[in-house]
């Protein structure tokens, strides 16, 4: 799912205090193309409000644009314009702490020496002790060498920092994993994959991110076959799994089943090659694919899926998924009626959801809706859970089918901020590892039957 | 400072209500050499008083010896006995969160998408933005390749890991950087040198643990060289600078002045040497030194250093730092009237302080008190706040010298759970980046000149 640069601001106006004018400056800010975000009172009078509208822009020449046009506004005036995306990542999004209090020399006996020298030669004479005596078996790497930073492209490892530490983050605060982000020097697949295996032993899991296609197929694989422990790269396997959660959940809404339907994925990278994957996995019927690079098509094939156009696919296929990253590839009158479409590059889709469905689709979505984020914390959890040996393709439609179950009704996909979602999903990954006799750990029927505990506080 | 397995146990014993049982039953302890904790009252009555008594002991035979004693003993009662260093260790010691709520869609879109794309492209062209937006200019590894877990030997990776996650929560607790430990896979230098370059973007400091002599020597050597930002190895340096601060001090109290001393190691492994440079950095005069190893003296005489032996620089040394890792090495007859001998091997030094000051020492401290837990926090801090490019002997010299600062009258040494303690150094050690040009970042006053912050709530 591509994703072209965007500018998020923060726009503090003072409007007069008349009906209508916010709705006079919101219509600027749409012929501007704005995606709106939060609007907040910050003061208001007898004369003048004022009010912080959050913004997202395409570029920095259209927020100009948009200053403009409210300069010549004359009920409102721009007070300033806040950049709160770069001072909200100033000096990183995560923290270290230690998980026993450092404040008397007790403390210090436990948690330095002379206690640690026991537990090291524990770990010596037995190194699966280092699971439950050390951060290791809650410890998450999130990894990328910087070449598909987002749908950017290739911007080098540091310019991947503030994609993978924000996972790292959300990890970190949705299921209470110990996440470490790691940049790599390297974008050569011998380096990448000798790397990340010379600094396996210290995580439970690996969770590869925004490593370019079709390189990231080799390291996947060589990296699965080197490491003993689970390996997925979010990208591929993370998408898949929620978009196959939105698709499934598509079909339960416009009354259909899966498996009785034709499946065309457009765009066969690092992400549509996986959805096509997991739909074939998910279904047991091949998945029809297009995409420019001939390659793409051969890994199609291989997999099991059908090589063919996109004209053929719009015209045959009862759901249509696309991660192209070309906005508004797929005409009106392409469409076929009653097809399900989810048109997945962000920000702008292949096509807009609301001219799919006046075109005659049932139902059509963005990729605004299909956020990975739904997947791949719950899916560490349940890893490290379980202590599972392997990431296997069963373990990421066991989170697809929990993501369906835990979907309020009507919707397509459910809420990603909501702690019990993540937890069903790393129930559901662990159960489907013990199943698999992938499991090294025994969890007992309260892992599974206790109430999921809502850790957000405001839900 | 080799250091010998060691149980850590908490004994809950249920004594007859008397004067002089509490006693008795610490004189049993005595006779088993152990060293005492905390004592704690759990409940007293008429009767019995039920205490927990935290102690460390040789081994899990002097346990079953001690508690043999205690049963033999009718005025106490063993209830339990716990592993409290265990139970602390279970699950790890580390945790991350993020640094800023996760708690609405406004906040995943700073902290995750859309907002990130525009952090990332920032870096993109200019990739020192990184430091600034991400948690890249906090971040500190501490790296180990398993080869000498503290004075235990080669345990290999995964037994080092107590140790480096120890080092990182109080790193993180001590002055509030992001800590991340990193196991290697191989203990081959350059395997190493290649695994940790290959990381190396991810870090503002890199720190080597626990890493055996003399590889140590030539990883940090070639890391140095590859790699642009402070890398040092903590056992070399850090050991160095608290034991540089402890002999300063232990000269002024003596009244004596380091310049004019002749100084002997013995014991030139990692830390042996590197307190010899150190000494030699700080006094501008050779210290004379021994090892058994004859590759240890020709270091030891390629930095300038005199070889020698154990007699003669017991016989004509005025001050005597020993890191054999040999308790008892060192016989009361061998002791010079008037000499300074800092015996540095944990947990049992070469000679008892005691011993040496009967035998006519001056000062002698064993390595109980010499805590590289006092310098390398500090050190980080100063590192990542002055932006230094490298870490050098100056700067490791300027922690020592604020040690001796922030050392309370009549100690060897400061409270390395003193928070100012930790502030002071990092200071001293970004004054010393400044004036040495190593800088990237400006330091304004208030960074040096502000009230030092005791964030230690005890404190």
């Amino acid at each position: 799912m591509r994703q072209q640069p965007q500018f998020a601001r923060t726009i503090r106006v003072r409007n007069d205090n008349r009906v209508g004018v916010l709705a006079s400056v919101l219509s600027l800010c749409a012929r501007h193309g704005a995606d709106m975000g939060d609007i907040r009172i910050v003061s208001a009078g007898p004369v003048h409000v004022v009010r912080d509208i959050d913004v997202v822009l395409d570029s920095a020449a259209t927020l100009a644009a948009l200053l403009g046009d409210l300069a010549a506004f004359p009920a409102t005036q721009v007070i300033e314009v806040r950049d709160e995306v770069l001072d909200a990542h100033a000096g990183g999004k995560l923290r270290t702490s230690a998980a026993l209090p450092v404040e008397s020399l007790r403390d210090l006996s436990l948690v330095y020496t002379p206690g640690v020298g026991e537990v090291a030669q524990r770990i010596a004479a037995d190194p699966t002790a280092a699971e439950r005596f050390t951060v290791i078996g809650n410890a998450v790497a999130v990894i990328s060498d910087g070449s598909a930073v987002l749908g950017l492209g290739n911007l080098g490892a540091r310019a991947a920092m503030p994609v993978i530490e924000g996972k790292c983050a959300l990890l970190s605060e949705l299921v209470g994993v110990y996440a470490v982000p790691v940049l790599l020097a390297s974008q050569e697949v011998d380096e990448i994959v000798r790397t990340v295996a010379a600094i396996a032993p210290t995580f439970g899991v690996i969770q590869l991110e925004d490593i370019a296609a079709p390189r990231c197929f080799a390291v996947e694989d060589q990296l699965v076959e080197r490491i003993d422990g689970p390996v997925f790269h979010d990208d591929q396997h993370g998408t898949a799994g929620v978009t196959l959660a939105a698709l499934l959940n598509a079909c339960a809404l416009a009354g259909l089943e899966l498996p009785r339907l034709r499946v065309g994925q457009v765009g066969l990278g690092a992400a549509g090659l996986a959805i096509a994957r997991a739909v074939m996995h998910g279904s047991g019927n091949p998945v029809w694919g297009a995409d420019i690079a001939a390659d793409a098509l051969d890994r199609l094939a291989a997999a099991g899926g059908i090589p063919s156009h996109l004209d053929e696919i719009m015209a045959t296929c009862d759901a249509v998924i696309t991660t192209t990253g070309r906005a508004g590839l797929i005409r009106p009158n392409q469409v076929r009626p009653g097809q399900i479409i989810l048109a997945l590059s962000n920000p702008r889709p292949e096509i807009a959801p609301a001219e799919a469905l006046a075109a005659g689709a049932r139902i059509a979505e963005s990729g605004a809706l299909i956020n990975n984020l739904l997947c791949y914390p719950g899916v560490c959890r349940g890893l490290l859970d379980s202590g599972a040996r392997r990431a296997t393709p069963d373990l990421f439609l066991a989170a697809a089918q929990a993501l369906v179950e835990l979907t309020p009704a009507g919707a397509l996909l459910p809420n990603p901020l909501d702690r019990t979602v993540h937890q069903g999903v790393a129930r559901a990954v662990a159960r489907a590892a013990m199943e698999a006799g992938l499991a090294r750990h025994e969890l007992d029927r309260d892992y599974f039957e206790a109430a999921p505990v809502p850790r957000h506080p405001r839900l």
